[in-house]
């Protein structure tokens, strides 16, 4: 195991072995973020389990996202949801998925190996393929005589697979279904139910967290292309009379954000314009408040997690990624040492969704306002959560400051675990008055954990290689004056404090509350 | 809509007209607690949404089940995992799902309608048939000549169907798998991975809160028995040897519980015996204190969401109900208005699963303690969240009082809005002071909605239908001297406060630091 094996190679020794990713997956693997799901047995590929630490981290995603983007928000409301993973197929083929939702796949004629033919083309011969059909994908492949990169038999033609997961539900052969490929469409079913039982008035949001699915044709990049995921999405319902109009615009209207636009994109930069959410809005780059707001509360809410401002940015999608009925589609991209990958996507839905599903299913999902049937337009955030969770791994890495082991520096709010009690050895009466101190901290809330073995230097490290913020250590000044040293993570300083006044003090630090610095 | 409409009947009307399960269930369809999924296209029966307030209800129950369960469990500690819902088949014909998670059904000849064989046998003839097999079961149904309940059709053999939703993973007809029965089998697979990254000593605790799913033949009464719910699980690990050592038990041991033992049922008495949870296991009832510890808080922890002691026990599972390798299982059951329903399942599975999955994976789960390799016991407690939500529901409906209007006496806790924000009437500057009264309250992250609609009456009625304990009114008084009226919910006294110190009046009141009583 890592920070205390004899045989554990360097720092620079693993460097120069592994890539940063892998690096990264090897410690999040042995340090209990994530494993592969039914390991024993084989697994599946792209589909993983959150070990403990992964899932405090997704907890503390969750509940940070919630407070941010549900709870707090005031002016318009957002409500939550919690719908069902498993729809229908009526609502499936109604909403598109059942024909679109879709990648092109070629096989190998030889050795019968499945491949995404998007990706095949774009790996072989550097060309830009997204929205063209199978037949002019087909075309590509013949014309450039491309072949199955691992055992050089032929191709066949591309054809096209849906990513959705279905199930039959009861018995006698059952009724068709699908895993649901995103949130949102539970939303669109229940929205009138919603504002009728919660009497809302236009605006509002809907918003759900839960597990999405889609069947990947090659899951890749560890918690990036994965098949079974969850996701952060909100449908904000606005009146099309008052789309330029947010009433809590004025908020965020001076939040810097980074996009790259379609014009810069045509042009082949790579660099993004940065001004502040009004400018872009003024500048017609964003089609509408409600999008602003979205982009610079992402953009705050990113920062606060441990990704720096500079290593993000939305690009504005090309009209050939985007779908017919979009009025403007913004995906977050976070800079990794793997490519650019989108954790975000902000997509101005117009009233596609509802006017498509009252069409489908003949139920009336307008609201009537002053005599008029209004159907509102939609601007929707969609947060993947496990793309989140390593972009923050990546971004908050170190291992350059000479202390000889990696660390994370997470955001205490973020951090799996919030505080490490050790008692300077483990002697009594320390590991008793350590482990007292371990169970108030956990009676009152904080997530802690105790760690007795091996020496102080030992334990500091594999706190640090998990970004544990604070080690409270227990000492002989703890059984004479009854104090504690609390050790800081980032600047490696100490302190002492009174014991009684631990769990204020820690309150206040992992809160933002107050520096550790103003303790020295 | 309910609370406000003319025609509205009255409750001595509706209790005439409509059964307390119907009445509870209308309630909960129309003010946001549950919808049927995709409704707006037929749905699939058994497959249901949690509205906004159900929503929030099932938030605050699970994080109160996860303070209470896992982040404030000092010894032994318990960690989370948050696994994939999809596991393969390899891993659910190990653990015998794939043979023996079944329910016997017959079909009609004449209708093709598929029911439970056991269900039928049982509502047809009074017969308790638990643990027979189809042979047996279709000899009664032929002995009895039994028919279709619907069309007096003849009735096929009995078969087995299995409950487990398949799922086809990756291209080219896919790699066979399921969506997870229960979410304990992700935890006995990842045991070692967990045991190893947390550096975990026996005994600890894994849990897991998510999605499970059934392929029930008949599903019914709303949220008793669906098709995809929520559990959380805990897995306690034990050192064998250690079994009737549990380092925390003094701290419960003399909580009383209720538990109907098997001798008992065999005697036909309906109700339980109430002793410590100490005394029932010198008594030998309880098979270990690591048992007696978990019956003992889901007593403590179900009281404090509403449900009245006297309304549940723990029943002693006879031996045809329980798998072979048990050591006994315990079901927390709730008396409702349908009938008793089970709401947890404590199983005490000894070294079953963990020595199962050695075997069929050849994998080593064992731990080494002072050279020897041991494979630990397991205590399971497994909790049903939608069934628990119905239960409070049901036991905080409140329809006698007098008020003329039901209500729900939700614990504050876990009621979905804390408090309801009201100007004495729609006029400035009431309006515009409630609104900023509310927008203070929701940025301290209290759950409040704001109500401007209607007479004050009506006002208090629609909040107390949803179960919210406090009304908050901004009168005329705050505009002279800062101060609010607070109604209590329950005893529709009202008290007087400064608005300055609502914040953290309500906080108390929420927290139940303070009663309301101590306010007047």
């Amino acid at each position: 195991m890592s920070g205390e094996s004899k045989s554990k190679k360097s720092v620079a020794e693993q460097r120069s072995e592994k890539s940063l990713f892998d690096r990264i997956w090897t410690l999040a693997y042995h340090r209990g973020f994530v494993f592969p799901s039914a390991e024993i047995y084989g697994g599946i590929a792209g589909i993983y389990d959150l070990g403990p630490l992964g899932a405090k981290m997704k907890n503390n995603l969750i509940q940070a996202w919630r407070e941010f983007f549900v709870l707090k928000e005031v002016n318009p409301p957002v409500y939550e949801l919690d719908g069902s993973t498993i729809l229908p197929y009526e609502a499936l083929k109604a909403s598109g998925h059942l024909d679109s939702f879709t990648d092109p796949t070629v096989n190998c004629l030889k050795c019968k190996k499945v491949m995404r033919a998007d990706h095949l083309i774009e790996d072989s011969l550097g060309l830009y393929v997204e929205g063209m059909t199978p037949e002019q994908l087909t075309r590509i492949i013949r014309e450039n005589r491309l072949v199955c990169p691992e055992c050089k038999g032929d191709l066949s033609d591309v054809s096209v697979f849906n990513l959705m997961l279905g199930v039959k539900v009861g018995p006698a052969g059952g009724q068709t279904a699908f895993l649901r490929p995103e949130t949102a469409q539970d939303i669109f079913m229940d929205f009138k139910r919603v504002q009728q039982s919660m009497r809302a008035k236009l605006p509002f949001g809907i918003a759900q967290i839960g597990k999405s699915y889609r069947n990947e044709i090659s899951p890749r990049q560890g918690l990036i292309r994965i098949r079974e995921f969850t996701q952060m999405e909100i449908e904000m319902f606005i009146h099309p009379k008052e789309i330029g109009n947010h009433p809590s615009f004025y908020m965020v209207k001076d939040t810097k954000i980074r996009i790259l636009t379609r014009e810069q994109q045509k042009r082949g930069e790579k660099e993004p314009l940065e001004m502040t959410a009004s400018e872009f809005l003024e500048r017609n780059i964003l089609p509408n408040p409600y999008m602003a707001y979205y982009l610079a509360k992402e953009t705050i809410f990113y920062q606060s997690l441990g990704i720096p401002y500079e290593k993000f940015h939305f690009r504005h999608m090309m009209p050939e990624e985007t779908p017919f009925y979009s009025g403007g589609n913004f995906d977050l991209e976070v800079e990794l040492s793997i490519g650019r990958k989108e954790i975000v996507g902000n997509a101005y839905r117009t009233n596609y969704d509802l006017s498509n599903h009252m069409k489908k299913s003949g139920k009336d999902l307008s609201i009537s306002i002053d005599g008029e049937k209004i159907i509102p337009e939609v601007v929707e955030p969609s947060f993947g959560v496990e793309r989140a969770i390593y972009c923050i791994l990546e971004h908050c890495f170190r291992e350059d400051d000479g202390r000889g082991w990696t660390w994370f520096q997470f955001p205490p709010k973020i951090a799996p675990v919030k505080a490490l009690v050790l008692p300077l050895v483990r002697k009594e009466p320390l590991t008793d008055i350590a482990f007292k101190t371990y169970e108030t901290l956990k009676k009152n809330g904080l997530e802690v954990e105790y760690d007795d073995r091996g020496s102080v230097g030992k334990r500091y490290a594999r706190g640090d290689e998990i970004g544990i913020p604070y080690c409270v250590t227990i000492d002989y000044d703890t059984v004479k004056a009854n104090t504690v040293t609390i050790r800081d993570r980032d600047s490696r300083k100490q302190t002492v404090v009174k014991r009684d006044d631990l769990v204020e003090i820690l309150f206040k630090l992992i809160c933002g509350n107050i520096e550790f610095n103003t303790l020295l």
